[in-house]
């Protein structure tokens, strides 16, 4: 008989890619839950619960209407195209690696006229170049990556609002916060967002297999104004919100069945960045302290940075250049050997030239867990080896 | 301490509707694996065999091309919509009931032609009808609900791709089989199938979140043919078609994040339906034997079916007419009170007429459960205490 309090998850590897991440044993739990129907009151309350959560996590609270769909976050992107992009229209994606490119590429599927800001490898997008472009064309939508997992790139999405809404009032503002929301913080009604799309596998430390998405009035409101028809079933936010509307008033409402463990799953993992710790603010403060001390410990040995600046630098994740003479066999596969996986390039320009490490969700903020002590130790001790065969 | 030995899920209600299901306790167990990466070589090797495995459910062996992709069942629909009708195109959806007006819609969201051939409730389509549409129309597609679970209705869906095949050699079959598959036989390559859309949470028994996905390789070359654009991006072949080869052949490879827990639960069901029995026959002549079971004592308690022919019903599930002056009122509630959950009606012109009994995977396999005879017990007793009280 197992019950949530004597619930351990087998032994593994400690992963800390740039997610998924590590997933605490009650979360882990919640996803072994029995079945239960898609449409009893005590799974209704806790779609409903998982909706306000995300309300409060993204300070949605004034504007913010989410959406909770089986999927991986790439759903995301097509929600948004799919629903706020008619055929032909301007959009502008601020692009700061692979993420961006491929934002670009679904919002192309779905018709959008696409122009590609691209930051240089490391850099972010010039803001003078977002200002110029919005005042040449009309533009429908800003997409931004707010945390480019290729690049570790934190995109200063505040700023780019700023910018947007006093250049172009008119245009919605979409982020990719796959790997920021739970790591970053996110002021959803404050910067006047109208989409973030995120999955819970990064920041939020669940289980991955859900789309979920925050969209404002302002959104919705251009939805239900659009002429082109929306192309897309499964995707279509008219056939979501009834359901998502219901859910959140405790009623039964049939479109498609939901992921019941997962949500289960995202259940205590959002009660838990709500509820165990002293504050939502608190958890951003200890993702940019454990940042700031994993980049430091990373120079010290020797190691510089995809991003070209501190400031603009994730605070769920690095991405670390090799130091001078190492090369990724000397520290992807010596570490794996030692039960700690970390992510090898991922951005094809520069692919060889650096390491990626998670340090979100529990491995930051459950110090006693002792992972970042661990990576740092581990990550020294390949290099010091690697230094030593070459000498 | 827990092991897949020792893990128990906790205590629950019996879940007997037509889906989602009870799931076994080495499934659940597996869907609280750790966290491991998505371009692992353990994962990869999980995942590509999960892909072996559909194929082999199937009979999918020599033309099918599984498809595995975090979603629900309803994603199979845009994805059988998006990547191959193109804008204009005739379909023809065999309507069985909600599932099929649900496909039709779909369908017409990507642009396609839509001829909704309705059966009469609890029937199945005339067949002289298919063909008559079939040489009237340059027909794309016709889409068939292999079980209709609003109905209970069984199609009759070798006989239909027979005179599909004879008729109009071109046009493309793809059937809904997310309540069929692992419960109902179903021959891919030998009926001539292109696509086959199905779930886990049915007769698989395995936690919902994945969209499966069976094509042909005359459905892959017609898409490789299309003219027009694919509209989507997550649903299309094109992008995962690279994906499904790659984890196959054992090498690492991005689009989107897999759920990897619900991978890992998928990988232990569809073992199970493999290895744990005698063989796949073996298992489909069993959902037949308890199904008849099933609906026999059902019968002898007054019940009627919403299938107006037992050849064309459900092995899976019963969707059972209340006896003469019983309603829903005397059996929903009072046999969830003994923690017996099965579901009301869903086919809007008949609602309140007939309640639907699961009895797929484990409830139907694994007798030593006593899942059916709890389940026929207790409908006995909330049947007798109603007429009680009429009296």
């Amino acid at each position: 008989m197992s019950s949530a309090q004597e619930f351990q998850q087998a032994p593994h590897k400690l992963l800390v890619i740039p997610g998924p991440i590590e997933v605490d044993n009650r979360i882990l739990y919640a996803n072994a839950s029995p079945s239960v129907s898609h449409v009893s009151p005590a799974f209704i309350s806790i779609f409903g619960d998982c909706l306000r959560m995300l309300r409060t996590i993204l300070y949605a609270e004034k504007t913010g209407q989410p959406f909770m769909i089986a999927g991986s976050g790439t759903l995301g992107w097509d929600q948004t195209a799919a629903n706020l992009v008619e055929p032909g229209e301007e959009v502008v994606v601020l692009n700061h690696g692979y993420f961006g490119d491929s934002f670009a590429e679904c919002l192309e599927a779905y018709g959008a006229k696409v122009t590609v800001l691209k930051a240089p490898i490391g850099g972010i997008v010039d803001e003078n170049e977002l200002v110029k472009v919005l005042k040449e064309k009309k533009v429908k939508l800003v997409t931004i990556t707010h945390v480019d997992t290729s690049t570790g790139v934190l995109s200063p999405v505040e700023r780019y609002c700023e910018l947007i809404h006093k250049t172009s009032p008119d245009t919605l503002i979409a982020i990719d916060a796959v790997c920021a929301a739970g790591s970053e913080e996110i002021r959803f009604d404050d910067w006047g967002l109208d989409v973030v799309v995120t999955a819970p596998q990064k920041g939020l430390g669940v289980p991955p297999g859900l789309s979920l998405v925050m969209a404002s009035k302002k959104a919705l409101g251009v939805l239900e104004k659009r002429k082109a028809p929306v192309t897309a079933y499964y995707a279509s936010w008219r056939r979501w919100l009834p359901i998502m509307q219901a859910y959140e008033a405790g009623q039964p409402k049939y479109f498609a069945t939901p992921p019941v463990q997962l949500v289960n799953a995202l259940h205590v993992g959002l009660k838990q960045v709500l509820e165990d710790k002293p504050s939502l603010e608190e958890r951003f403060k200890v993702h940019k302290q454990v940042s700031n001390y994993v980049k430091d410990e990373l120079e010290k040995m020797g190691c510089g940075f995809v991003p070209l600046d501190r400031a603009n630098s994730a605070n769920g994740m690095t991405a670390a250049r090799y130091p001078k003479g190492i090369t990724a066999a000397d520290v992807l596969g010596p570490l794996a050997e030692r039960d700690i996986v970390v992510a090898g390039g991922l951005h094809k320009e520069i692919a060889s030239e650096y390491f990626r490490v998670g340090h979100m969700g529990v491995t930051a903020v459950d110090q006693q867990r002792g992972d970042i002590e661990k990576i740092l130790k581990n990550v020294k001790e390949v290099l010091d080896i690697a230094r030593a065969k070459q000498a």
